[in-house]
């Protein structure tokens, strides 16, 4: 496998990698921020390269928020954004629903285990759905759960897919329902399956903690809408029309952003590392996916606004 | 493989299977009972065993009790029993961690995720713990729970050791906690990973639910206390004295109980089909394990007393 080239302090390779791409699709956390904290920098250099004329797409696993939630964020720190420019597992997966699955009636409703973002897009993709943030899912439960859950008489007979993101409300009732409408064949999907989600710069159960659980009782894996997944790269396509040999996929995870770019047969993959990855898991024999570039940290792409005054009239 | 032997009706390979043991290693769901549900005839083909005088252990995954609270579900069901003769992945995860782990102080904690019964065995052992049933938590994540677990201010410094059993009350926070123990270096155990739990005729998570998304998010297995980890078998045989060619494992599971058997070197192995398995299942080419003997029910046994009360005096 090739070196990924090292772009840090490289004013010239800095320039050149820029000049390489029309569109950069960037993963938000462990990338831009982690939590509410904005990495030095990063607003300045999503400035730089607008002013480029680059189009941004912030393509996130995260399907707690809502691209309108997202937005919220970005503005509250201090990024300038757009509604259009942020794509969510969550949109992603209403998407895939409203538009490549159409269940059909009358078993055209989702199961939902995960916060509001989820069921925000998937209203705004007219998706009917229950559970997700319903105070009635979150409780323990009874013997007559059991039992109803048992026989059917608590399952709602119009539900023909269970979807499981995220959820900082997981419990066993939310669980036992899915389990059942799959093992009843309802389509099994995911946000996404990521094992970890970075918060206070650590680590907290990711997306997985909800499908494993429901993978391994059923034996049967769901189809996934986040990254790695192709069918969130298709929906992003289809969207922003991109040339995918023009785009770079910009993030801090090898099995999900990075593979998520050079599967898509992007033009480039730039990894940060201010997030999961390091280094040594490229350079590990096993590594799941090799970046084609790399720099310390985002902002370190805004040596090329150093070079560029330098240029400037003046200087 | 062999074809199992079928023993349903036929009253003289019943015989000949009864003698050619002395001791009868029982699951209980889906052969003794399912849910609170007493098969018809077990407990007097329990009782035939008995008077044959085979010694009689009941060896179960379920950790939600522990020996003494299955000796009252026992006991109230009408089934006659001992503490001594119940064998649960609880009870076998606590004389794993007591005599065998031997964690050093100060880090001999153990984070418990799962019920009383786990909780009850431990004590008995004398092995300090925290989490369980503890209502601190019970309860929905906060910020300050993100923070603190993150930074280690909230997590207890002694802990050396995450147990994973089948909790009810599963939740974010206590998976939380245990992830950031293991990422900290903390032993991995598991009452043991059944994918399922049996319960009113169908079927639940089971405490795969809880143990799978750590090994997901850590990347590790942990180690399983319960059935088929032969450590429960050098268990219950360094408790009993069993010979094992004269002892025989009666299950419904091919993936638990019957590969406990075979890779046990047991004597023999008993498949029941009033529970999770069908004759199907064993007939599959991929099968993972063949049992020896198979019986439509446990109480088919019973045709055994028809050919003594035939041949005692006075028929």
């Amino acid at each position: 496998m090739t070196k990924p080239k090292h772009l840090t302090g490289d004013i010239a390779a800095i320039n050149e990698f820029i000049d390489r791409f029309d569109t950069f699709l960037l993963d938000c956390d462990g990338v831009i921020w982690t939590g509410d904290h904005v990495f030095e920098g990063v607003p300045e250099t999503l400035e730089l390269l607008r002013s480029r004329g680059k189009k941004i797409v912030f393509v996130t696993n995260n399907s707690t928020k809502s691209r309108q939630e997202y937005l919220k964020k970005f503005t509250s720190l201090g990024i300038q954004s757009d509604v259009e420019e942020i794509f969510g597992s969550a949109y992603s997966s209403a998407i895939y629903i409203s538009r490549i699955l159409k269940l059909p009636r009358p078993k055209n409703k989702v199961f939902v285990i995960g916060e509001a973002g989820i069921e925000n897009e998937l209203r705004s993709e007219n998706v009917p759905f229950i559970g997700g943030t319903d105070p009635a899912f979150r409780r323990d439960m009874t013997p007559e759960d059991f039992k109803g859950i048992a026989d059917g008489t608590l399952l709602d007979p119009e539900v023909g897919c269970v979807l499981a993101g995220l959820d900082f409300h997981i419990n066993y009732l939310k669980l036992s329902h899915a389990l059942q409408y799959l093992r009843r064949g309802a389509v099994f999907l995911a946000t996404n399956v990521d094992s970890t989600f970075p918060m206070n710069h650590n680590f907290f159960p990711g997306a997985g903690a909800v499908s494993t659980p429901l993978a391994y009782a059923t034996g049967q894996q769901p189809l996934a809408l986040g990254k790695p997944s192709q069918a969130m790269l298709d929906a992003i396509e289809g969207k922003f029309r991109l040339d995918r040999a023009r785009t770079c996929m910009v993030g801090d995870r090898l099995n999900t952003d990075i593979k998520f770019g050079i599967e898509g047969r992007l033009g480039g993959t730039l990894a940060v590392l201010t997030g999961v990855n390091s280094q040594a898991d490229w350079e590990a024999p096993d590594a799941v996916a090799v970046p084609a570039f790399y720099v310390d940290r985002l902002s370190d792409l805004r040596a090329a606004a150093a070079q560029e005054s330098a240029r400037a009239p003046g200087n």
